[in-house]
């Protein structure tokens, strides 16, 4: 497992930080971002946060536009960010923007031509943690999950079906029931085949309905999200969550919408609110 | 005068807009962006600071990656982040970087292909301020300006020359000697023709050899910017301030690159001491 560091910069005392390295999740090679804060020197392993981004990212759109380093460099939080899917020339893809590269939906996909590069789902709980431990002071007892919209659906799907391995989970307007929204159909028919049972195991609402547990949930929703109403429907999870007596805080943002405008407002709110929760 | 909004997302409880006018200064289309903070709904007229950018950019880079509307939402303070030339295919061009469109230097051109559409001083000094203060509820009486690179030579150079139009000025790693660099030497020669007297109306350190005074100076610059040595040259202002007894605050930032991760580490204070002397 090398890394190939693409860039550093030095940001809020610490360092903002994009590498590269060859996956064998993916078989391809993966690009990440990660904050390193002031506090890594220090000789204590620190808590990680994941960020998965949104349809059309790459792990740049929050490293540039996201502005955690200021918080992040005064808790002492790693802030990793992964790319969205696999990419190159040899990788399938689809020329619509919600479907193959830059749309991994963070599933291990089944189906042709999908299957051969599209494990985001083992990348993100199995190779990725494995990598950051290896390479940098990172504590892996501590690790929480957030994500914006697609990304918010990978954050909630993961961190449901591994409690054990990440403290908290929180999510910016994610997508909280895909199988039952234009996105999530068309994606997890590609990638996981017609069999809608399967789907259930990447759905958030579903794997609550079927028993997952996390012990609570964050999210912010702006209302002039123009996704709100056919794409990302919080009033399922907030069902689901209510059913299932797990602790949803659901805030509705008056007039956001679903740019990084409104993730970068709320962004020290969920940094503040998973370290809590990773120094517990 | 007649904005068109392009584009208006909710940002910190107030509002980051971008806007496009038809400019008498340039004889195209200009486009800027404007944060207007929660407290211009408050009937007191707010200040504001001009960011003026760099090399290849256009108002978007600092809009996205600046992470200043944090700050300016606390302090009540709109931002306004013009672009860095003027634009279009009849507005003259130049393959490279760092001339033609993207690359304005904040001058009025007088050489032909030029002279017609890049107004860029004319547009700062008088149409910029004129439509602010006649489109939102901003103080004409509390200016100030800062910019990065080529923009922090246009903010140094523009206050300079018009200490009663801008209460302040800073830089984040500006341009301060055009005459003496070879970003310089090229745009001024093209924009400007080759008499150097012309020059020194546009090069901050000539200009205070040659009298023009502001009260003060705040200036951050990385010790790992690349264009350091070559292009920015802050120990010229340094000794220009010294010579005429103008108070200048130069930070050596240790580490730090030319990027937008630089700027944003240092926005914040370079905000909160505009706002001390806009409201003075």
């Amino acid at each position: 497992m090398t890394l190939e560091t693409i860039s550093a910069a030095r940001s809020f005392g610490g360092t903002q930080c994009v590498y590269r390295h060859q996956s064998r999740a993916t078989g391809t090679p993966m690009t990440f971002s990660l904050y390193l804060p002031p506090q890594a020197t220090g000789g204590t392993p620190l808590p990680v946060l994941y960020f998965l981004s949104g349809l059309t990212c790459t792990h740049a759109n929050v490293t540039e536009k996201g502005g955690y380093q200021r918080v992040c460099a005064e808790l002492g939080l790693i802030l990793v960010a992964p790319d969205t899917s696999p990419r190159g020339e040899e990788v399938a893809d689809d020329d619509a923007y919600d479907l193959g590269q830059g749309a991994g939906f963070y599933v291990d996909a089944t189906e042709a031509p999908f299957e051969t590069h599209y494990g985001m789902y083992s990348y993100m709980i199995d190779e990725l943690p494995e990598l950051i431990g290896a390479s940098f002071p990172a504590d892996p007892r501590r690790a929480s999950l957030t994500g914006h919209s697609m990304g918010g659906h990978g954050a909630l799907t993961i961190a449901l079906k591994n409690p054990s391995l990440f403290r908290s989970v929180s999510a910016f307007a994610p997508i909280v029931a895909p199988s039952r929204v234009p996105w999530g159909e068309k994606a997890l028919a590609a990638y996981l085949g017609s069999d809608r049972a399967a789907w259930r195991r990447h759905d958030a609402v579903a794997l609550i309905e079927d028993g997952a547990r996390v012990p609570e949930i964050l999210v912010d929703q702006g209302t002039s999200d123009s996704f709100l109403e056919r794409e990302l429907k919080p009033e399922l999870l907030a069902e689901a969550c209510a059913a299932a007596s797990i602790p949803l805080t659901l805030r509705m943002q008056q007039g956001y919408d679903h740019s990084y405008y409104f993730i970068s407002t709320f962004m020290e709110d969920h940094l503040r609110w998973h370290m809590a929760r990773l120094l517990a």
